[in-house]
């Protein structure tokens, strides 16, 4: 059992975007290099993660991105939920299950997946960030402002 | 979030083979041809339950297989956890999380993930069987039996 791709971008923007003494928004090309990961996925996590209020983005130069709302307030259940898109643990029609309709299986799967999201709604994204992640947080954008701002 | 396939046709042979009434063992082609799925996974997967020791196996002519346990002895997270093969939700490796070793999300996850299963440990095979899954089971044998004992 694992979380999609998509669901593990989405995270780690949102933990690189909990960075609070950024003057400059983030942008995409950023993140990208910091994670080693593909800048083509991340265009559409971000853009997911716009749709969903999670982030504000600004367009053009000096355009980029930073949390819409306060970093205590992400529910974590919540936004794994929605990043993962509310798929069933088993697909019951991939094969087409013959007991499809009939299965107490599929009640128990349910209840767990129901339990799973609501220990995650007991942490926010302010709790994914306590010590020692925010250090790393805070040590990936120094990272990034040495390698755009040479000291002369 | 989804179980593996792999997980997926474990669990449709454990819950059909608890249908008590069988004077044969079960073989993996009538379970293939039952729930119309590759006969080349299911070997793996019952190679796999006997492994286990949640089958027994007997090889040759009327040879097949059967529960080895009584059926209120299989914890459904148990079963789940080894099916899945204690895989993590998300890989830090792939690609390699620069946040990796000072993450509080993993943790966060992990502790989910274990709430997960327990709550899965809450139920047995006897109730991921329980009606009307008893008798669609019921249904899915006798119907076996109309096509290997057609009536004189």
């Amino acid at each position: 059992m694992q979380l999609t791709h998509f669901t593990d971008l989405g995270l780690r923007v949102l933990i690189y975007l909990t960075y609070p003494d950024r003057d400059e928004p983030v942008t995409i090309s950023e993140i990208a290099e910091r994670f080693a990961v593909s800048r083509n996925h991340l265009v559409k996590v971000v853009h997911f993660l716009a749709l969903q209020n999670w982030i504000v983005t600004t367009r053009g130069k000096g355009g980029g991105m930073a949390l819409a709302q306060p970093v205590d307030t992400y529910r974590m259940g919540q936004i794994i939920r929605q990043l993962e898109g509310h798929t069933e643990l088993i697909d019951c029609s991939k094969p087409a299950c013959s007991l499809k309709g009939n299965c107490q299986l599929k009640a128990i799967l349910d209840s767990a997946h129901r339990q799973f999201y609501e220990a995650l709604d007991a942490y926010t994204l302010q709790d994914a960030v306590a010590s020692p992640t925010r250090e790393a947080v805070v040590q990936l954008h120094q990272l990034y402002h040495l390698q755009v701002q040479p000291s002369p």
